[in-house]
């Protein structure tokens, strides 16, 4: 089992903790130092080596911050987690902040002499994050200075290793193009920029550009390391060598392996102008470049375009997986309808269907991991967007109730993301006319052709159009890049207000408008989808335009459609749809789920 | 008749010009210089002093600039005028260049040498677009070198003088504040930013926060002039005294008024930080400040968005000149539908239809100018987006031809645009399937609510979607702002992929989509719009929305609607516009024309 339940954290070892860091700030002659929740590679899952803030706070949520004072430490967090961290902090020693409402530089502001000096961990903090701290400072006369060894590293005695999971290539078969191809791509770019390097901090940006897949944390298959793609497409890479112990003939003598702690004399020996991306870079590394009178050049990750963009063998491999991992979606929507019936004996838990959904996709003998932890919530529980069911939230799977449940699976030739919202029971007129508002905007976007150009920005309207005339909305955005067996969140595509880069054929993202009533039901409708080229339309103008091929196969649940809520249009495309997904499941089926998914995929 | 259809220009007079031109360059040491179709103020209309680029070129396109150099010089135009600029500059001494596909830096480039230096009348461009110019020229060895003089001023004996008219106020009773108040609220805003001064430079925000307009120009009802605000809410005002002599007693004391030689010295004698808009301000405006060691602050005029968001004294105003200028339209398209039809005597003209127009509208007794130009197009001339026609382009209306019509009057309470397009004879299937795919973009877009906050861009993909699916597209923004009895283009806000600006209460904007087909015909449908706040929907969330009033009262051509075409909303909406366009104008209407309207508002 990937996923787990139990949330091992106690606020009773806090308070010791922040005394040993309190002290070893005296010693360090600062005011204060900056705790995040955070790696030197800014991923959303962090090995546990990196948990500093849940070590010395006891707060395990997945975002926040912490900053430590010598007479307070405030916890910053989100909305998510505004009970949590009172429940998991000594709130006699850690003050939660609600953040962003409260801005980290207006709490130290307050909390902060003029002259204050704040230190931070250089490799945790991006270039991007502390300009932004600065600016945010200016005029304060409070200083932000990097320290030259983490102050929780000093103070934590069993502090684990670093992760030291040996890495292993990626076929070409399945990345669809070789290394020194994808090198050469990347570095010519760089040459036409003028720029003599790039340093690479994103460890999806290294496992794409040289065909490796890691373990060194969960749901993303990569491993830490740094990368300097050279102008002429060698690259060094810097990882423990135990790592890459059989890797050495599939990177080549073009990529040179060093040690991680040869970082930094390599950083220093660079001839500029170097790319960095200050979304990602960690503030050090500028740093060691500017202390080297090193010419930096600000320019995207030069990795990210190109592995966004998926070439036709990954779009095969999607499809594959896809197909795939509707197996097991369809399954286990027969299973939780069987199970979850009134003639069931016992009702089924937000857990029980977590577990179950992954014994299925187990079952396809090729699951690598799930891609992210499986959100399962029920009635209420399903308004919280980002709800992870724990032993303590679990809740059982009431009658007439609406369950959603978002999971993903990591297959060797593609990363899934799927979002399914049942009725349990009979579903009310009012859960019937939310969902279908829902449905109508998310086929109203797997529909669109647009003009070749768009960003994310532009088409994100069509999602929501429905929703906002009805007076509702959601408060995320509609879609997220997908990694081909990388991360599940991967830029720089986005389907949302804060998309800004054209969509282009071969991007993978996400499709998933959602509707949310706090204390009491949660819907959203989720597919994944590609970029493609359109073909023409008859009568159409001889343009270039683009479509969405939707790679997600699995049924969305007819019971909560209110048909008559429906375009003709979107009614056609939802009964092509299921059409398809019969056509490509039925074969893969046994006999009494086989039957359960042609009634479920039924014309309406 | 305010409108003209003659074209007089002859290219025999450009050389000697040219020649004149080209020995002042060479007495000014000047390698060249540019000679932009643009005043001081950067409007779309300039007075006949400012027409330099056509006494010297005999080009008078709308848009466009010259570079005259010693050997050369280049008239470059967009695509609208690529036929026209060969027809009216004489080629052998003229070369027309292809602009934006030809950049003017590009141009300069391969045209002079290092060091290089070109000339350009520094009131005539401004901050912004210098600064962009040096960018592009960057590390090209060419210099840009404002002038003392125009040197096309010192070539031009019979140059008109200044435009003279005398200003008048703008009754508070239909401005809605007076302008103390105005001036209050803009100084606000600047002592907020720590700013001492704004410079204001766009005749229409001068117009606005004094209550006052002029008529130096057509089309566009302002006075020429600049201004300088005060953080004390007072103004220094810079115009011919004369044509502000009946206004001392309307602008009171805080107002003072200054002859324009004055405005330089008064600049120097400003206290810095001065707010300057780098997209209005005269590059010569900054090049003082400089001059005189004054912080520069750049930021939006602060009359922008104030003038931009209507009070309701003016919505009141926008519904009456609306509901005037609907009674002009129905009795034009009644008298179109006879006048056109198969027992006329003989077919109509485009420039019929454009002065028949005009007289509907001056039969209101309100008008005082028409709002632009308008553009008749019928046939293929529909499909050039930007047509004016003349009696050289002018077409008889064919038989089974769509006519486009784009115009709008000035009215003391409002300025309006609209555009029908209407079937002569019987319309094809195709041009009912095209008309219906522009439609229900715009019905989609006028029937829209979204979450405070939004920006035009933000909503432009509604009014597209259908045209999109069908393989088509149409290559303008779908709406600009409108003004209140000033510029029918008026910014900030715009619903088009550049409208970044949040869309907020009070903003008139035009909803317009079209599609073109060249060489055959033109489809543009045109209301405008108030933003406002939405009333809550039933079953809603309790969410801030915003939602469009429209304003526009007249008929949408019933014949071009392929109904089996239109969504039941969609359809729903287009009823109710027609009830509501029949309940407003029928009171207004002769017995002939009520009946007419009544059919073409019959329910569908």
């Amino acid at each position: 089992m990937f996923q787990e339940f139990q949330v091992t954290s106690s606020p009773s070892q806090g308070p010791a903790r922040l005394d040993r860091l309190q002290d070893e700030l005296a010693t360090a002659k600062l005011d204060g130092f900056l705790v995040p929740k955070a790696d030197a590679h800014q991923g959303e899952y962090v090995a546990p080596r990196d948990e500093r803030l849940a070590w010395l706070t006891g707060f395990t949520g997945s975002a926040g911050f912490a900053i430590v004072l010598a007479d307070r430490a405030g916890v910053f967090v989100d909305g998510r987690y505004r009970l949590q961290v009172r429940a998991q902090v000594d709130t006699a020693r850690f003050t939660p902040v609600d953040w962003p409402e409260v801005q980290p530089a207006v709490w130290m502001r307050q909390a902060l002499p003029q002259g204050g000096v704040l230190g931070f961990d250089p490799w945790l903090h991006t270039m991007g994050e502390l300009a932004n701290l600065r600016e945010a400072l200016e005029g304060s006369g409070i200083l932000l200075q990097p320290v030259a060894a983490n102050l929780i590293d000093a103070i934590w005695p069993d502090q684990p290793d670093p992760p030291q999971a040996p890495a292993h290539a990626h076929p070409d078969a399945l990345a669809g193009q070789d290394h020194a191809a994808k090198r050469q791509t990347c570095a010519k770019a760089l040459g036409e920029a003028g720029q003599r390097a790039a340093v690479l901090c994103q460890p999806d940006g290294i496992a794409w550009l040289l065909n490796i897949r890691g373990n060194d944390i969960p749901r993303v298959p990569v491993m830490h390391g740094f990368a300097i793609l050279h102008a002429d497409a060698t690259v060094d890479l810097f990882a423990a060598p135990s790592k890459l112990a059989d890797l050495a003939a599939h990177l080549g003598a073009e990529v040179r392996i060093a040690a991680p702690d040869a970082f930094a004399g390599a950083l220093r020996d660079l001839a500029g102008p170097v790319r960095l991306d200050k979304a990602t870079t960690p503030h050090a590394v500028a740093a060691i470049l500017e202390g080297a009178g090193t010419e930096i050049a600000l320019a995207a990750d030069p990795c990210a375009l190109p592995k966004a963009r998926k070439n036709p063998v990954e779009i095969e491999g999607a499809r594959a997986a896809h197909l795939r991992d509707g197996v097991a979606m369809v399954r286990f929507l027969a299973w939780l309808e069987g199970a979850s019936g009134p003639t069931a004996n016992e009702p089924l838990s937000e857990i029980d269907v977590v577990r179950q959904l992954e014994q299925f996709r187990r079952d396809t003998g090729c699951l690598r991991d799930i891609s992210f932890e499986t959100i399962a919530g029920a009635g209420p529980n399903g308004a919280i967007v980002h709800y992870r069911v724990t032993e303590q939230t679990n809740r059982p799977l009431g009658q007439d109730d609406l369950l959603l449940v978002d999971s993903g699976g990591q297959y060797e030739d593609g990363t899934t993301d799927i979002t399914r919202t049942v009725a349990i029971g009979t579903p009310s007129d009012e859960h019937r006319r939310c969902f279908t508002l829902v449905l109508k905007g998310m086929i109203d976007l797997s529909r669109a052709r647009w003009p070749a150009g768009l960003a994310g920005r532009d088409l994100d309207a069509l999602a929501r159009a429905a929703l906002w005339r009805a007076g509702m909305d959601y408060g995320h955005g509609t879609g997220h890049g997908v990694g081909s067996y990388l991360s599940v969140h991967e830029g720089p595509q986005r389907l949302a207000r804060t998309g800004e880069v054209p969509l282009a054929p071969g991007m993978i993202l996400s499709n998933e408008p959602g509707y949310y009533r706090e204390g009491a039901f949660g819907i959203r409708i989720e597919n994944l989808v590609v970029v493609r080229a359109a073909a023409p339309v008859p009568g159409g103008d001889p343009r270039e335009m683009l479509e969405f091929e939707t790679l997600t196969l699995a049924p969305i649940d007819r019971a909560l459609i209110d048909t008559d809520l429906l375009d003709a249009d979107q009614r056609d495309w939802l009964n092509a749809y299921h059409a398809e997904v019969a056509r490509q499941l039925l074969p893969q089926l046994d006999a009494e789920t086989a039957a359960w998914l042609r009634a479920a995929t039924a014309p309406i």
